[in-house]
């Protein structure tokens, strides 16, 4: 049996509740070499121990060894990157070049050199001073771990050992306890070694990064709810989600979630005349990237109808029926997208091409295009906004752009919302009247472009209203917005000046630090 | 039956549930005068539906009227300061000199012209733009409305339709829709007038602010979690914050709580040995300010045993037997602080001096303080952290200093927390001891200093960690940081420029705007 990282040491688990062994999802086969624990509550209370010592020596730790430690596990995760691409292909089936050698990683190492640069800058706590009143504020450390639940679809970029949430909760000085997402625990075992590596270089506490593989969800609730525990992060599907939110809630522990998207596609019909095939096959593309199996996938595409919607939906019909099934990541996904598209049919949807399972050899489904009419659609919206983690993509043909209109307003909460719309002005209106509602159903609002591919972007929002996320002001992706989340906002009101944090002393403690002085912005000292 | 606001008309309830008359808290009579209706669901459905009407118009409303609306609003309001002073005394008791008309009035209106100031300069939205990836973002209104519970305690400061809460979440973008506190209904209503017509004379749509007076508490939990309010803000009890947390959760509504807190004051040795008596005075005058009903009155003080601290305890127990009980605001408060006091009897404290009712002329308890002792404190910290909304204290005589570290680490989470210590160096280890364990328990940490008196400030935290409040990460009060709460982040990818809001679009909409433009700070055009 595998053996879980407990401040800086390598320890058998203690009477795990079970084990498990991660499926190769190219072949259906069970890697068997490794062996994880299904951690009891035992071994993860002891975790939470280790983690409160370590978050208060952390919040007494110079801000550039938390940063060093960033860097330093990012340089060792890049020249590991050949293993730990092969690892984590057996463990997902996703491609070692380009997707994982050369588009996750990297992607992981840049966040987590953001991450280091935002936390040496400082300005992510928004320091502010008010001289009058001898009142100076700063966000700081939440003097508890933050535990971190990836999801399955990034083994590296939303690993909760290596990923944003990661990487944004240490950024903010807090030490975090990560569980491995149960399909690729090897690949987050080798991340652990690094990060552990890179931890002892660094200087800091051996609990600042901690690892479990897996746990009841009895125990998964009970951990966020912990008094110790100061916050969570939790990426995957709306069920989990909730259940967690839940147990945090009650016990009033921040947490936050990224749980549920469809991500709405509008395609008015200038843009529909003016380059319909274009748009179909950039429709289809972010669809069947990666199997479907991204969190911004466009999942409903909503058109008015007419002939050329027809052409339209002929079109990418084709392409769907003509592109073999990719591999999905978990026998439990398969699954659950054959139950989400046969919820999709019950609620009156028809299929235009796949429908069913693939072959065999690997985890999969065939690449699916539905159809159902706005009006139908509008009689079930909650059935027909359930989102198939796959490559499944529910169009609704509406007969009016009034109609398409009182779609967007029964939209539940999304990452994403995209517009196509001509560009010449004759979609003006119309765009103003969608793109005006669904500007509060979303985070990020696109226009003529498809919303996969979250850049690593300071203006990035990947959050949205619930039930996408738990709060729609919060990010998970770009630094130094997201670091924020981490936080406490600590008041300091007449403390004496050598008991402050270095960013609120008189002295800018980098020169570079921009501080909120007396109701101006200035990077100047006092 | 007093009339509700609804959509800018002053209309009869229909169908309440119940009615109520507001109390003079001076002389326990009732204001027979004006009868307040207990709203039905369908009062309040009605409000939500024009609210959220509102919202969509007001998303589109230049910055400007909104920031109009502010300034206009607080100028009816100063104008108006004795009728409303005499109306607020009479429900309140509060006097109308210097409290209501030179404090808090102004204090209420500063917060109002404050808000405005935040609306027009913008930087709260934290504007941020990539040119490269072609994304930006900025913080934007929710969509819906905010529903806003205020307290008992401030008529004017936190009123649910003129204080903190619903300045910011106007400051945002939002309409409001408000709860009057029923102890101070009139006063309510009377600044329900001024807002309509500062409204109207601003152009804002009708729905902007709403008021209703009372509804049960199943009809406030079904409020927060309706699926068009976007937010909420309460203030108050924390039994009342939890129901609310509980439904809103469930719904997943952002809601803001203040709660409850003690606000701990730690004494060191050296202090005590300096200016013991000064210390004293503070602290009867701070706990014993507005009769103690204040969200941040020092309610627990903990010292170390010795001759000083006996020398202290009888100078502070003299000081409470001679003080005249003030005027509580409800008969309920009356109750529920001889309750508290009680349950920190049954949990072994001993009553130095009131522990009874007042006189039966005015709602009031005598002013009380009680003493534990620190090992007794320990054994039972949960139900000595009773927050008694009243002049009541509670003196912890430690054993030690190691007792003193022990009891911060058993500490709820509150809004305030101080540290006296000696002038000199002796203190200097207890301090760090005791200051780097109590920065996580506290939103505002003070030194040498009472924690009442809450500066309307930039660099001010009236927040902090559950369950003072819901999140450590915001505070209800200080601009502007308190408006980004009532808002969601938006971010717009790949969107034409036209369609931009002012804040992203090229051009700096004010010149002073200061925008996070590829990874630099700046106010200049792109």
């Amino acid at each position: 049996m595998q053996n879980l990282l407990v401040n800086g040491q390598w320890l058998a688990a203690k009477k795990p509740e079970d084990s498990f062994h991660a499926r190769n999802p190219s072949d259906r086969s069970t890697l068997s070499e490794r062996e994880f624990p299904v951690s009891s509550w035992q071994d993860i209370e002891a975790m939470i121990g280790h983690a409160s010592e370590a978050a208060r020596v952390l919040a007494k730790t110079p801000t550039e060894a938390i940063a060093s430690f960033l860097d330093e596990y990012a340089r060792l995760i890049e020249t590991r990157t050949e293993e730990l691409a092969k690892t984590a292909h057996l463990e997902t089936g996703l491609p070692v070049r380009p997707r994982l050698a050369e588009v996750e990683i990297p992607r992981t190492v840049n966040q987590l050199r953001q991450a280091a640069a935002a936390a040496r800058a400082g300005d992510w706590a928004r320091p502010t001073i008010d001289t009058t009143a001898n009142i100076r504020s700063v966000h700081g450390p939440l003097g508890g771990p933050v535990v971190v639940f990836g999801p399955n679809n990034f083994p590296f970029a939303y690993n909760g050992i290596a990923g944003g949430d990661f990487a944004a909760a240490i950024a903010a000085g807090n030490p975090v306890i990560a569980k491995s997402h149960p399909a690729h625990p090897h690949t987050t075992e080798l991340l652990a070694q690094l990060a552990n590596q890179a931890v002892k270089t660094a200087g800091l506490p051996q609990a600042t990064v901690q690892l479990f593989y897996h746990v009841a969800p009895e125990n998964g609730k009970r951990l966020v709810s912990h008094p110790d525990v100061a916050a969570a992060a939790f990426t995957g599907s709306r069920t989990g989600g909730l259940a967690l939110k839940e147990a945090a809630d009650k016990a009033g522990t921040p947490i936050y979630l990224e749980m549920s998207s469809v991500n709405p596609v509008f395609v008015l019909p200038g843009s529909l005349q003016e380059r319909g095939s274009e748009i179909a096959d950039e429709l289809h593309g972010s669809c069947n990237l990666g199997a479907g199996q991204f969190c911004t996938k466009p999942g409903l595409v909503i058109l008015p109808s007419g002939a050329k919607t027809d052409e339209f939906i002929q079109q990418l019909k084709n392409k769907f029926q003509q592109t073999a099934p990719g591999v999905l990541l978990t026998e439990g996904g398969e699954k659950t997208v054959a139950e989400t598209v046969g919820k999709l049919v019950d609620s009156g949807a028809e299929i235009l091409a796949g429908g069913e399972p693939a072959s065999q050899t690997h985890f999969g489904y065939r690449s699916t295009l539905l159809r159902v009419s706005g009006s139908q659609f509008l009689k079930n919206p909650e059935q027909l906004q359930s989102e198939a983690f796959g490559a499944v993509c529910l169009l609704v043909a509406a007969e009016s752009l009034k109609q398409m209109q009182a779609i967007v307003t029964v939209l539940e909460g999304n990452l994403t919302g995209c517009i196509y719309s001509s560009k010449s002005s004759t979609d003006d209106e119309a765009y103003q009247a969608i793109a005006s509602e669904l500007r509060f159903k979303v985070g990020r609002l696109l226009n003529d472009k498809v919303p996969t591919g979250v850049a690593v972007s300071p203006a990035m929002n990947h959050g949205g209203p619930y039930p996408s996320t738990g709060h729609p002001g919060f990010t998970a992706v770009g630094f130094p917005a997201t670091v924020i989340r981490f936080s406490a906002l600590h008041s300091y009101d007449n403390v004496r000046h050598e008991r402050l944090p270095l960013a609120l002393q008189d002295k800018n403690p980098t020169g570079k630090l921009l501080r909120y002085i007396d109701g101006a912005w200035s990077t100047k000292d006092l």
